[in-house]
């Protein structure tokens, strides 16, 4: 023990964000899929790619857009070369792991769907609030993101610290 | 197109949402998982047994929780069980699935879990909200989760149309 309980207040806050953000994004997803035949993940990478100088990434910045495992992530970039969504440039000089460049069905693909996808965030987020409650949530997203990068920029000097070391 | 691309307020809201409940979900994954041995799904699976008559609930109900496929849900139940956390009541004379019931130890390993979990929701997200946060948390929840309903009773009214017909 030693934590103190959720207050009244506090469990009603995190029982709703819980139960929102597991629905809201199975909803998004299977939105996305029916209007377009992209998932989140091909979608969040093809936004990347697209928002990227040259429309080029390496592998690394991929998996912070999707958060998954390496392998997990490997696996679907191979899905998407297959379905023409993305090239893999192989660079032999440079230890840093591959690049991959969005191709023009890419860009098409996801071009298209950025208007499907904003039309289910109106649906089901955006419009659904008032000015204020969009600014709050904002603001309690900056809060939540500036603690968690706290701990990212830790974790990295622990990382450094061990390979000195 | 025809779609009000999004405001910057509105820009702002969506991006710092869509950031922040990616990566929150990954850290309380990450630190559940570091403290406890179980993932995000076994707890989610756990709690609600643990909070079910009886300890006992069907896959359907299991499957509302973790929002997974059914042979995506029935395969991790499956390694529950060897780790001995569930067990699965297989019943003849009723066709509406199989009933998972928590074990001693399921239940021993949830409530540990509990308080490792309320810690980790405390850090990185509640203790950093104000009252006013909180309550905007709450309400913006609850909009969406009212919206996301609407949906699924419409779904319901056409799949019983559909088998009606």
């Amino acid at each position: 023990m030693g934590t103190l309980p959720l207050s009244p207040r506090e469990a009603r806050a995190w029982d709703g964000y819980r139960r929102m953000q597991g629905l809201l994004a199975s909803q998004l997803n299977r939105q996305l899929m029916a209007d377009t035949g992209l998932s989140d993940a091909d979608y969040a990478i093809l936004s990347a790619l697209l928002a990227a100088p040259g429309h080029r990434l390496r592998g690394l910045a991929l998996r912070c857009e999707v958060q998954w495992e390496k392998s997990r992530l490997s696996h679907h970039l191979g899905r998407m070369q297959t379905r023409g969504l993305v090239v893999r440039e192989e660079c032999v000089e440079d230890s840093r792991g591959a690049v991959f460049q969005l191709t023009d069905a890419g860009r098409e693909a996801v071009e298209a769907a950025t208007d499907d996808r904003v039309a289910a965030v109106r649906t089901y987020l955006v419009d659904l609030l008032t000015p204020a409650q969009l600014d709050a949530l904002a603001s309690i997203s900056d809060a939540v993101l500036a603690r968690l990068a706290k701990d990212d920029a830790h974790l990295r000097a622990v990382a450094e610290l061990a390979r000195g070391a």
